[in-house]
């Protein structure tokens, strides 16, 4: 791990960037742990829709809660094209969602490296003594769902997801079908009601297609950007749910009542 | 209001069975209140699926959830041909369900006299000092949305109401149509994903017709009577949220990640 001097902390929340070099690729990632507190604890892994970065504000104010509010570890990493993985840096998000578009269509590996990146930023970020081994969940929309449907399957130590505003189409559409068969945890997945970047019905297909049967689908009105804030709170007490003990609901809470 | 001896507490809730008469009509009610608390509190109206009857399970057990866990108030009623409103009380689901479909094709009454039921019940239930005039909250699934979207436009009182596993189909589904578009009020929409007694399509419609921006949509896997307990604790949430004061969430949460 390459540690960059950004490393501040604001509300009990420590951020940290660093990369991680492997086989000749720097994964530009973002890290957040709880202020002065050691480990293990659960980490969530923060996958970005394209034309976006890992320190969207939507990312870090998701981070952000994970941390306060549920005491975990989040990373984000930039995903292809984007972000520090430009030689000048994050550029105008038109330009990155075209060359993600062409990159999409003519690379193979696009998928499989960074299912790799994920893994060296995993392996790396669970070695710090202040995250550790704890289990571990994936959060990605849109892009973040394209890239991280493939990655929960092929990452055994990822035990619960949240995925969605995406579904059954674009270039790699029968792998995302195939891959979504082998999703065996639970998963939360989100649909935008009028999204026009991906129809509802597709992306009603991909959640049809997830192999786990512990999934839930949860639908607001509006547009691909316009997941309200309620529904980033609930996926985040989702993921708690799954990875924190202590929130652990039981559906004893039902039957006691 | 005619009381019947069946007054129960159970754990700091107290259950007690009503009548109401009006119009030669008899409404077998069942309210649940805190036990010993005053008023004024929120009150949840719940209303039943097809074949089922006031005190079905997952009927009181959302009630007591509602007055144990968020302190409001919960009254069910029969629906037509359902339940005590039978000379001989409560019979075989099967024949209930076909004596609904026939009374569903053939009476144009039946939905509004349904209305005026509730709302006959909600003035008696909120003239009671342990209730009183708090906001008011709708909760029915599949029957219980069939006869409850036109409920929720009729009665002002009204401000927030879960609704689902139903959808635009059935001798009533053009008054539905009419009356979703209507609505107003927050609502939370449940879907069950395989539901074979009103196919997914169809409760998206319904979902889609509802008029009113703030609504949201909730599938889960399994058949039409499947709903999952943490999805109805979810609709208990939901209901307070927006009905009890001290549990209204705030964006802010959010954005003081």
């Amino acid at each position: 791990m390459h540690w960059h001097e950004h490393d501040v902390s604001s509300k009990g929340v420590r951020e940290r960037r660093f990369d991680i070099v492997r086989s000749g690729r720097t994964v530009p990632s973002l890290l957040w742990t709880p202020a002065g507190a050691g480990g293990p604890r659960p980490l969530v892994l923060v996958g970005h829709g394209a034309a976006q970065t890992k320190s969207e504000a939507y990312v870090v104010a998701l981070a952000r809660t994970l941390v306060r509010h549920h005491a975990m570890a989040a990373v984000a990493i930039d995903g292809p094209v984007h972000g520090d993985r430009r030689p000048g840096g994050h550029i105008d998000g038109s330009l990155v969602m075209l060359e993600f578009g062409q990159r999409w269509a003519d690379d193979p590996g696009l998928t499989d490296d960074m299912i790799r990146d994920w893994q060296a930023v995993l392996h790396a970020v669970q070695g710090l003594d202040e995250v550790g081994a704890g289990p571990v969940g994936y959060w990605g929309l849109s892009m973040g769902t394209i890239l991280g449907v493939p990655l929960v399957v092929a990452e055994p130590a990822i035990s619960v997801a949240v995925l969605g505003l995406w579904g059954l189409t674009g270039p790699t559409s029968a792998r995302l079908a195939g891959d979504a068969a082998a999703v065996a945890c639970p998963v939360l997945f989100l649909v935008q009601w009028d999204d026009a970047l991906c129809p509802r019905q597709r992306s009603f297909e991909l959640f049809d297609a997830l192999g786990t049967g512990d999934k839930r689908l949860h639908a607001n009105p509006g547009a691909h950007s316009a997941v309200p804030p309620q529904e980033f709170l609930a996926t985040a007490q989702f993921l708690a749910d799954h990875l924190v003990p202590a929130e652990h609901p039981t559906t004893a809470e039902a039957a006691s009542a």
